[in-house]
């Protein structure tokens, strides 16, 4: 399927590694749509963003990284996610740096479930990684899709027990999703594309970067409503998936263990700072508000309620900055749900850098 | 030592099994002194207790029971701690029903410092019992004396850690202190008779009743700062310690373990209620305002990737079958290594035939 002319601007501008998701929702502010930046000129674009920036983004991409992206669209289980579409998931929209536009292999419905993030070790422990599988099909059964990082241990555990119960299992990867790392779990990730879906922030051919695996935690734990660590030491990256979610405001379990276990003391130190302790599924099932055997539903709405920058903007025109105040949220994130909210056709920009709701 | 007036009318008082605590204290408001108990007609007492109650004061104790206490406090390692004594711990007249007279063998000067409270099931796993005398050597030596309650497993483990170190221990017991139960850790009792302290409230000559370990388990926790579990079931006297700690005000700590062990679940519980996590001795010495001069900590030595076994093993206790085929070792040579290993200190063999990695 060849991509229509907005897709096609969304792809470029993605494939300009200079260009940062924040730089990215700076440009889209100014100027609307991504045809509309493909289109400006660099002066245009560097009231946005700084003048390398404007100057990669004019250049514009690699054709031969483009022309990579065009063919990996052609297979029918591939797609772009971006903040123009419905399939855009509404939590991550809630988080600090939300990425413009999301790879996805697989299915793209799964990205607005009911979710929960699941992670620990790489150098699990038998019984941590038995756990990780026992846990997530059991919340699988319970209505939650299963979010991990395709990484050894206590992710592939977790992918393979969603994977077994009916909410599936969704890897939030940290290279192109024409990469498989890591390559061991080769087989995992052909059943997540085909029963599940793997997503990506980065570029097709983005290889494994110690940097981008960080980075790419805060959208496990920004995908999902809460975040179980099953197994981690002091000082890793699940640690660090938990610290994301505990900003973003996801409740966090952790799976306690021996007091002597260097990989339990990762676990033991959430619980201290707050987590709560998780025994089984249903201790978490409980506390986000399901019990094993009732599958968990959304209400996915556009009411005040479930969102803060319409509870924030009344139907009445106000600037960007009243909207933060009201809402608490930073100019960034507000941005982004606006920018949504305009896509979606429920606020209008006025003059002036005024935004009013209009349904 | 033959006991003045005021002694030999608290202990009368206190050999009337009639007698509870309460009604005690209402006598003593009433009157004020015990002699002036002892002194008083059926109904002058009857005004403060049931005509019962007043009528058991009124005949007196059974003559051969006072005899035994009167011969049991010649021994110079027996006393009566009363509310009249500035012995009479200040923690325990917090308490909603402190008992008006302690029987104390050995140091009553140790009934008014700094202690804890640690406790645990009498069924405790090898590891548990080593954690309570590890975290009470290191509790006593930071400043802290070691309550418990002389049964077997965490109990003994804790008194043991307690007698270790320079803040000692006492045993809180059920019985009247004449009898050692369980007869099982009569050395022990022995040793906290010598270096610590025994304390009951219950009569010379009282035997293990089911009905007065709960009772008991009240001023286990009334007289410490704070009350550590160490492994507990579900339903076990450990948690009613717990409670009453709670109750009281008291701090509570729990040490973590496996969410597949019985014995971690009543730990958990508490934990899930509000109980500090407790990893190491340093933890509540924090908690509690003090320091340790010098901290022990236990190596973990980092030796699974080596060894097939250990790595098999984790920290959960396995039967023989898991390990070999988590291993994929021969039970013969599983066997083998699990023995080394058992002699080496490194795995505790279990009832059941499982096995646990300690340390």
């Amino acid at each position: 399927m060849s991509p229509n002319q907005e897709t096609l601007a969304w792809l470029r501008l993605g494939l300009v590694a200079e260009l940062t998701p924040s730089g990215f929702r700076k440009l889209l502010a100014a100027l609307s749509t991504p045809e509309a930046i493909c289109a400006a000129d660099r002066a245009t674009l560097a009231r946005s963003v700084s003048d390398d920036v404007a100057a990669a983004i004019a250049r514009g991409p690699d054709p031969e990284r483009l022309d990579v992206a065009l063919q990996w669209l052609e297979d029918a289980a591939n797609q772009v996610v971006t903040f123009a579409d419905a399939a855009y998931p509404r939590l991550l929209l809630e988080i600090t740096d939300p990425p413009p536009l999301l790879y996805v292999k697989g299915d793209p419905g799964l990205l607005d479930r009911a979710s929960l993030a699941v992670v620990g070790s790489r150098n699990a422990t038998p019984q941590g990684r038995a756990n990780a599988q026992a846990f997530s099909r059991e919340l699988s059964e319970g209505g939650f899709t299963i979010i991990s990082g395709l990484a050894l241990g206590i992710d592939a555990a977790a992918h393979t027990g969603g994977l077994a119960a009916a909410s599936s299992s969704i890897a939030v990867v940290g290279t192109g999703l024409d990469i498989v790392y890591p390559a061991r779990n080769r087989d995992l990730a052909h059943r997540l594309a085909e029963e599940g879906a793997l997503v990506s922030e980065f570029a097709l051919g983005t290889p494994a970067l110690a940097a981008n695996f960080p980075r790419r935690n805060r959208l496990i734990s920004g995908l999902a409503r809460g975040c179980l660590v099953v197994e981690a030491a002091l000082k890793s990256g699940s640690l660090i998936t938990a610290r994301y979610a505990l900003e973003q405001g996801r409740e966090v379990f952790a799976i306690p263990g021996s007091i002597h276990s260097p990989l339990s003391k990762g676990c033991h130190l959430l619980i201290k700072q707050g987590a709560k302790l998780a025994e089984s599924s249903q201790d978490i099932l409980e506390e986000l508000g399901a019990t094993v055997g009732e599958r968990v539903t959304i209400a996915v709405d556009d009411d005040a309620h479930g969102n803060p920058v319409l509870a924030a903007l009344g139907f009445d025109p106000v600037d960007l900055d009243t909207v933060c105040e009201r809402s608490g949220l930073t100019p960034d994130s507000a941005s982004a749900m606006l920018l949504t909210l305009e896509l979606g056709g429920v606020v209008s920009r006025l003059p002036g850098g005024k935004f009013q709701r209009v349904r």
